[in-house]
């Protein structure tokens, strides 16, 4: 089935806004096995939409439209849909009704051209928008149906994923169920998963249904397991062995699965223990304290971070007496050590690095020693050389110490080598 | 003059990567008095790319083509131009010995399939890429002038600013020199700027020229001059006056002008001082120092940073004795001073944050206390009401505690009021 995805919005047209909306909904579709064929982006200008919606009423089956579906009048959607479809404008009463109790919940008077929000083609058919005041619909133009969705990200998700998807899969003919699987690992580049995963799908059985993929965000690549059925047991049953041999192929290097994240697997299993944490960093200068202090499940647990730009510093702010020496997994260590002992933390992790000599560029590499100080002597001093430059280097030692400290908490090997390092 | 934007690939198409490529080239438009009236989005697949071709050249006068100059299969805009434009591809001697040369400075062969990338359409307009494999051209097809560009983004913003733009300028008429002046401020929000510089444009003569836009990135604001006339010499006449104006009426609150940041600012002040620095932080955990330390201006000048979550861990962390107390300006210079006594740095920022009680919500407020301990006794203590729940106050509360740096730094007052506080 062809689909085509129309944008419109002078702020997405002058580049004002980075247009991500596009690509959530065509990332989207690709997930549930259907895709979009065209993109089109116009502004808020009236013969442009009508010429918009006209051209692909005569490449596509189906249209999802995106904007123009607010109060102001710039907001031409429902107007030039109305006048595409050749039919007028007419009030949608229950949904006034809805946007007036929603206004009256919070004490408000609704402005008089949220009106204008309820007015739809006539014979439109109506699509809730549970959480906004623009609702969507859908009309057929020329041979397409068009579906139209508000702009606001939050509520252009949910109604994709609520109401138009299950349209969309129903028009194509497909199975009505889809779901999308995800992993998320460190330490295995996007061509290697690849190979490591060669022939997963066929376990789906012999009717197929789960596609696989990758979006490589490094340093985490995310494997993804796109499963459609005829209902929910049958997209199960497909996805459940496929799923499995991904978690035996990647094996130790899934840091998270679908939403949960590598911060928020190590804060879940310190919190579980009763563990606290502290982090002591150099290159990374506070990119770890501030990627796990924010998290909710930081709270109680996340106790101190410290960062200095060389170990002299690190280990001055450290309390530790004497020569700096080499950064080195001892050292790292030893900066663990201290900031256990300083901060009462049942963990400290001490991230140290230090980069080649020479100005950034793409071939500067660096070492990079991770220090783990934990209950019950637990330790690791683990040392990598990555190469990439400065902030590939940065990335990857952040990742690299957040990982460590995962692995031991879970009681895996610390010092299984990433595709990153060079040895 | 209408001009088209086209973006090509199936990575765009899918929605794998966000086209930031489109909204940089929408902007550039913008910037220089041009703008686009129309984007569309195809595949690395033939029988879109000339259909898109094709409609784009019955709407516009001019299309700039972005992606698929590659060396591999799927890359077919010189072969897709070449059809649309009734021609055949030939091969463009110059372009492959450049190409033959790039490779052999690097003592590296070049691959086979590179040598389609110096076929262009005949008769085609060479466009020069210094800095990649993939040149750019321009071919006429239909009543249209087709640009193409490379799908790598730096490849892309040079031959689109040094190329593509003078083209257009000259194909559209208007003046041939453009230059784009910014301000970045923290403080004032978009409308309240858009007031205080009304009637700036004028300040430009008779002739007119400069043009005022806003972009605005939370917590700051980014103000920008787009100024066109015949050569260099009016266009800096139109713009200095005007430059002049808005930096006089935003005053105080701009912290950087055009590439230049806030923390950049920050540290070559300290730098030209011989100064340096060491941070606390508390709700921004890590933040404050993840900005400041990666810049090459920070190297010798950061010296340490200390993050905790709340003011009893933080005080512990800075070697202070006794009762926590509440957080308040007393206590973020208290915390200051003794980072600026332990640390040996000439100036010491704390940056502390207590979130009102409940969960989070857009209405969350909460109350920021910077400090500062600086050279010669000079101390900052100011306190500000922000709201808009965790991630907004984060955003802000950083961002006060440079912006309250960079002031006492250059001699300004440090408690005026900006608009994101509530008094």
């Amino acid at each position: 089935m062809r689909i085509e995805i129309l944008c419109t919005g002078d702020e997405i047209l002058t580049g004002k806004t980075v247009n991500t909306n596009y690509s959530h909904i065509a990332r989207r579709l690709e997930e549930v096995g259907l895709s979009a064929s065209w993109g089109t982006t116009v502004g808020d200008d009236r013969a442009a939409l009508l010429a918009a919606f006209r051209q692909a009423a005569a490449r596509a089956e189906a249209v999802i439209v995106n904007g123009g579906l607010g109060p102001t009048v710039d907001d031409l959607s429902q107007e030039v849909a109305a006048q595409a479809a050749g039919v007028d404008l007419v009030l949608h009463e229950p949904w006034l009704a809805r946007m007036e109790e929603f206004y009256r919940r919070r004490n408000r008077a609704m402005p008089p051209n949220n009106r204008k929000q309820a007015m739809l083609p006539a014979g439109a058919e109506f699509i809730d928008n549970p959480i906004g005041t623009a609702c969507g619909f859908a009309v057929t133009i020329g041979g397409a149906r068009f579906f139209f969705t508000p702009g606001v990200p939050r509520e252009m998700r949910r109604m994709l994923d609520e109401q138009i998807i299950p349209r969309l899969l129903a028009m194509s003919g497909m199975p009505g169920v889809t779901r999308l699987k995800r992993f998320h690992s460190f330490g295995i580049g996007e061509s290697r998963a690849d190979q490591m995963l060669a022939g997963v799908e066929a376990l789906a059985g012999p009717g197929g249904g789960v596609k696989l993929g990758f979006q490589s965000h490094y340093p985490q690549l995310e494997t993804k397991l796109a499963a459609r059925g005829a209902d929910a047991a049958e997209v199960e049953a497909r996805l459940a062995p496929v799923a499995e041999e991904v978690r035996r192929r990647l094996g130790n290097f899934i840091v998270a699965e679908d939403d949960a994240t590598l911060e928020g697997v190590l804060l879940g299993a310190l919190r579980a223990r009763g563990g606290t944490l502290a982090v002591a960093e150099m290159l990374t200068a506070g990119g770890i304290a501030a990627r796990l202090a924010p998290l909710p499940a930081a709270e109680g647990v996340f106790l101190r971070g410290v960062a200095a730009p060389d170990l002299a510093r690190l280990r001055e702010a450290l309390g530790l007496r004497g020569g700096a020496g080499e950064v080195s997994p001892a050292a790292a260590h030893a900066a663990a050590a201290a900031l256990r002992a300083a901060s009462g933390a049942s963990h400290a992790l001490a991230v140290l690095t230090a980069l080649d000599p020479g100005e950034d560029r793409r071939e500067l590499g660096g070492t990079v020693c991770i220090g783990i100080a934990g209950e019950g002597g637990a330790t690791v001093a683990r040392e990598a050389r990555l190469l990439g430059g400065r902030e590939w280097i940065r990335l990857g030692a952040a990742e690299l110490g957040l990982d460590c400290l995962r692995r031991l908490l879970s009681g895996l090997p610390t010092d299984e080598p990433i595709d990153f390092e060079r040895r």
